[in-house]
């Protein structure tokens, strides 16, 4: 879905992990490729996170923020028939309270993906419905009982896009940057946030990641509005690169709006 | 393990989930209970500090930090037989190139825990060995045919004892907090750095989770050296809590060695 929002003519290639994705892009097999980073719920996709910290050629170049939409769907039109509801158990978890409310009774079926739901709500018949998105609707030739049942609406999904080239400035930009220090940071982090802080430069977002070789060892990723072009994320970029350790700049893109 | 390490006498009481353990103490039915919530490859259990931000009456009194040790158990003692290697999916990915170098031969089998590894290799004989650590080999009579096979050796996992009481200062102390901000961070981040930075107090880790109310809405959850009864931490925290919007202090507790 974050694809057809971003550009809706492009041939999709599925993969079967996210570290294949990557390394499509890298061996320039393919374009670009599509990575979930955060989730406004589940917080950061660690997995991409650490993949991210390893690539040579990978660029960002887009970024796409997703709502989590979860719709009930089933072969029937009678939602007064319905007994069971499948779906994948995060998906359940976040329709809970939607469930306890207007379907007390109901019987909620954990099953291992959004679309193997979709599949046995389409063998089994009218008692039974799915929860999945618009797409799986259309895709399994199931109907729509009910629209936006989930119990956050602000459970949203960030994805990237990744290629091999830089983006141009467009004015509305951020640029995502991830760092270490030589050793423990007794001011070290305060002393790149200073950068910022004092250019006015706001930031998006700041994580930490593990370093992998022992407790107390962190790689921080940072997102900050700003293209790598404009004057002062140079001024910015380059004292930063010079109280770090490891510093890499994954990419400027333009700034996504929540679709 | 880490239990034993901290109280070897104590009553041990399993339970099914981490809320569990935090139910447990916060309604007064257990004195402690014990949480893993870090790991220096894997990083934040993101589950555990979900659940520490809605605690009420939990104290984090002590942290102990374990590394992460691997050993080849078997009912007989002869490697040359061995032709299958049983457990928990990341216990064989943290072995995996000792096994490429020195057993190229042997087929890796996952199973659900390390404990399930243990069990089947207790019934299939000299031809099976289980990944698992020494209390394992002790508790299902299996011998070590061969100890520290994880492929880092700096792997760390990092638990805490939480229960009601606040602990006195060592000396040698860490604090945990955690906070959030009004708005989104221009240099409110920085902000808080400073009170450290400026009274030299040293950070020994910071991590973002999501708010769960939109993206780019975080609490920030960081650990540093001193004790809430030292006067400089009383001045950081009198201030940082005037900056922030949720405060929350999750306790004071003697630094942990590594084991």
């Amino acid at each position: 879905m974050a694809v057809i929002q971003y550009a809706p003519d492009v041939e999709l290639i599925p993969t079967k992990s996210m570290r294949k994705i990557i390394t499509l892009v890298e061996e320039e097999k393919i374009e670009q490729g599509i990575l979930p980073i955060e989730n406004s719920t589940e917080g950061a996709v660690t997995e991409v996170m650490d993949l991210l910290i390893k690539t040579k050629k990978s660029k960002i170049q887009r970024e796409i923020i997703l709502p989590v939409r979860h719709n009930l769907l089933s072969t029937g039109d009678d939602i007064s028939k319905l007994k069971y509801i499948l779906s994948h158990p995060q998906a359940l978890e976040q329709t809970r309270e939607y469930f306890i409310k207007n379907y007390p009774g109901i019987e909620l079926i954990p099953t291992e993906s959004t679309s193997r739901a979709c599949e046995i709500v389409k063998q089994k018949g009218e008692e039974y419905a799915a929860i999945a998105n618009e797409w799986a609707a259309k895709n399994n030739g199931l109907k729509i009982l009910d629209k936006n049942i989930q119990d956050n609406f602000y459970n949203q999904t960030r994805f990237l896009i990744i290629g091999r080239n830089h983006e141009k400035p467009t004015g509305k930009d951020k640029t995502s940057i991830a760092f270490s220090f030589h050793n423990d940071f007794p001011g070290s982090l305060y002393m790149v946030l200073k950068e910022f802080a004092e250019r006015e430069v706001n930031l998006t977002r700041i994580e930490s990641r593990p370093a992998k070789s022992e407790m107390g060892k962190y790689i921080f990723y940072i997102d900050f509005i700003g293209h790598i072009e404009d004057n002062h994320v140079k001024e910015i970029l380059e004292n930063v690169e010079k109280i770090t350790n490891r510093f890499k700049i994954f990419g400027s893109y333009p700034m996504g709006k929540i679709e």
